[in-house]
């Protein structure tokens, strides 16, 4: 039975890896962090988990964290995840980090896009990317995984068989996401506001949203040449789920059935990646771990489409099914 | 043309107000406060108005817009728009007050709701209560227009008919309020975040809303005897609309079709409520002046229904109808 | 392992209750019918259901159900469930219906609020009406079951303690309930049409709804004198989850905390129904099988609270709590 | 006094344009069709019309029409509406056509795209496709207008300003389109089911859209030379709402500011677009005929985004802005 904690539990993606846990067989929560709440019981802060779990939320340095936890989940916001996670692993826990520290290899694309230095930059080259479906057997041997973000997750699913394959080209791909609100977080702002957000839609973060070099990196390894994509999330008024809308162009002369045998074959063995021939929605995932994807062929272009919801397989579902790979339990495990 | 002023100009009230006020033809907005955003132009705090009216929002005294304004709308918090009112009516200007600082005729009722002394108590008596359906006549003369709540309107124009001729007792009446999450204002608040009320329903304010005492005073004056009411409201995963459905009793053998009756003869001159053979639904009433109303006879008790548009003749569409009246136009105008 | 089949099982409630049956570790769904889909597999009528379930909708005869599996549920609609479940005891098959058809004890009821005769009339004394938190015990020995409705779950379990009590009273009973869309079914209508029903809110079976006689039958069982409750269910826009509002009359000098301890009390040994401080919210109960409730004295009135997800504890959830309480399994298991 | 008839008044967009033309100075509404429901009144279909307008749906023959109006709006169905048109026509009208039957001009295009050939093929050339911002004058004069597609509308206005300026390259052009689900019209299908598209999001009629060629053809005109779009329209849980996100190469070494510059140049007579520094938000275009264009450059690609209310601008808005152009009154008439 694994001891794990997880610090700064009184977001949306810590709420839904509780829920997860709780079902765990190998897994006993002892320890949950908040230095805003340190004095409530977790099920004060999420009503849900009344009469599920009776665990306070404590303020606790790393190091009381450390004497009792053999896996730490981290939810802080980055940066401050980094300064926890450094102590962590000194101490000699596994971290699955839910922050952006650890995805990026390259600390100075990191300084660029969250304009700040990098708080640990020794570690990123030994961080590994959370990505089961492309990185499986690196997550079993890490001690330190770079939980993915939500957008990434669902861009990168859907175009990496493709890529991988040189079915389509490592230029000019552009990326289309949709979001629903409760990727923005559980701290009220006037655009979550629900007389804002509701009956409306909207692009944010045109250009400098922070998922793009973290997309950028991963299908950059996997295409094996240098890839910079357009992205473009929306804001969708729905509670969770995540569709990514990509278009690339196909190399050669390859017949949409040819692009849907590849993604069929690429994800042969990946338990949570559904191929299906129908346009994916994202309901059809929601409170699941699955992704769907498929793809289309239109007018020259290649369309790809993934479909998850960003609290599970977008955050704390891939969460889990890491830690499963990180300690030699089946993947599917609580999933 | 009515030179007019509206205080507190950032909220959704008065966003509403704008757009009526725009198409008014006796109407010339002159003049926009805010506290706080006293340095933007109105269309930037509000980007619908782009291109509809170019005013900036100024952070005046009130002896400043009382010497640019024949009527002024106050938009302001209750107790805060008390303080601005005194003087703009010392200053000679006529005032539609939207806050509920003269609903209620008894400072001790106040006090007693709203936890603090009444700013200005000498001009309770002589402030009218704006629900032009009951008293239209007072409406034409009054300097100060207490605009009504929106709770209230939707339960008193259900209730009054009935209490009105006898035909429902004063007593054991039941208020059951649905609203939609605008009549929250425009500031975030944990509540009011999308993915907490979105997918949500839940009662509030349960034995203590302050729209309570101003039902019960409206129907103690209808129905001749004092009536104090349980008003239960609850928060709806939409943008506007209040559905009020009311218990009651029948005095006597009335039938459904004598209530119906009655309705319809209450309300036979009055161009904004609806009576309706249906159930209403809030969202045919959505950006509208109506109030639609019906009853039915159930096991022996009397259900009316009332529904509106909170942000309109729950508020600023309210507000325009006693404007007129006020001024002697077509209590229809911009409506 | 227990073989169970599913008749007609395209719509919601048999979707959630496959997915919890597929992490039930007792059990295996042989059969899956459906009269007009009887020839694709469950997962093309539902994909969420991908690669999670392999089995075909099939148009079968009771006959041929009863070879497969030791235990029924019916998600048919009423009167065509009656017509299979007699067979299907008589084959020696345990059955939880999810129709109304076995709720009702007494023929005359159903005939009137049905509009038909019952087709099975002989049984309807020794059904069990399947709400464990008042029946546990004849639940464990029935071989029929009848699944309570989602709106008399929400109503009974507020109100329930209190007239078991005696702390309220048996008449003028008022109870006002909220709903989401599913509770409607999969079958499109107008009533249910996205533009419809969006940013929308009314009453609907005003006095005629079919959740009455049931609400009714349980509460005059609990109180011990005839009930007859004025029932009034609102439609909502949000996909799932019950909110009831019940008001009911104290009896005597009760105190709201000698409420909440009878409240309390009563639901010590259930495992499904927390009882809340707060108001309950019926979003911290979707996904879940409990049901939170709470109460409040208003004005000498007593205002009790019930919320819970309609597809869960209102039906699928519930079933699988009956299954596991006829099975001698653990009351809480796969829920 | 112009009398108008509507033909097929018990949709979405007729009830829209009912409700602005009820405030227009110009017009009288003297006839409305419906097949199906040509024993009602209007607002027994529409009830939100109840006290608006007292008028019958009647099931009449074109020749009948022609007889009591001068413009005839036709919200007809596509092959359906040309059958109307043909004889309005001959008959003298001047006709607002909402369906597609007169937006293309190569039948054999229509063909391709309907599966059906046209009805009236010898009308293309003559009829004009309704964008005011784009052919202003052409519209004066017309007989036949050709009310434009909601998608097209979006996206065209986004994009024809870059296009007509060179400034952008008319080939790899992709349009990602978001829309609310008034725009599927009133008639309940499994995919508008309210528990089915709420908190849902994917695409549809992906390389199928039949909005497609229309964008083809306007944008083909306006950049001088033949467009293929890639065009994938969104479902959105929403009522109302369309917003195009456009992707396009630049040409040359264009900067941000050149192309803002541009667009506002291009639209400095349009009453009706607003081009905007912020990203638009469908939300604020809601209840008005504007839309909201503005642009971003990223990563050497060209963002378009267009926003604009489906219901108003994207049909019953732009066809009274229309018809007054026809009528030679101020292009905003009634908007």
């Amino acid at each position: 039975m694994g001891r794990v904690a997880i610090l700064g539990a009184t977001g949306y993606t810590a709420l839904e890896l509780i829920k997860i846990l709780l079902r765990h067989p190998e897994v006993e929560i002892t320890t949950l962090t908040s230095r805003q709440e340190g004095d409530r019981r977790v099920a004060d802060v999420h009503p849900t988990l009344i009469g599920r779990i009776d665990q306070p939320l404590e303020n606790l340095e790393p190091a009381a964290v450390a004497g009792r936890a053999d896996c730490v989940f981290s939810c802080l916001p980055h940066a401050t995840s980094a300064q926890a996670v450094k102590h962590l692993l000194e101490a000699g826990c596994r971290v699955v980090d839910f922050s952006a520290d650890y995805r990026l290899r390259d600390p100075a694309v990191f300084e660029k896009w969250y304009g700040q230095p990098h708080q640990d930059p020794g570690r990123l080259e030994s961080a590994v990317y959370g990505l089961p479906e492309l990185f499986r057997e690196q997550i079993r041997q890490t001690q330190l995984l770079a939980n993915p973000g939500c957008h990434p997750t669902t861009a990168i699913l859907a175009l990496a068989p493709l890529l991988a394959a040189g079915l389509v080209a490592p230029h000019d791909i552009v990326i289309d996401s949709k979001t629903g609100v409760s990727g923005g977080g559980r701290t009220p702002k006037p655009v979550f506001h629900f007389p804002e957000c509701n009956e409306n839609v909207s692009a944010y973060g045109v250009g400098t949203h922070r998922h793009t070099p973290e997309i950028d990196q991963v299908l950059s390894s996997v295409g094996g040449s240098p890839i910079e994509v357009v992205f473009t999330p929306h804001l969708i008024p729905m509670d969770r789920g995540i569709l990514a809308t990509a278009y690339s162009l196909p190399v050669g002369n390859v017949s949409e059935e040819q692009l849907m045998e590849q993604m069929q074959k690429f994800y042969a063995d990946a338990p949570f990646v559904r191929v299906v021939e129908h346009l994916p929605r994202t309901k059809e995932t929601t409170g699941t771990n699955y992704c769907d994807v498929t793809v289309r062929l239109v007018r020259g272009r290649v369309l790809t489409f993934g479909a998850l919801d960003n609290l599970i397989k977008g955050a704390s579902g891939a969460a889990v099914q890491n830690f499963n790979l990180m300690y030699g339990l089946d993947e599917t495990t609580a999933l």
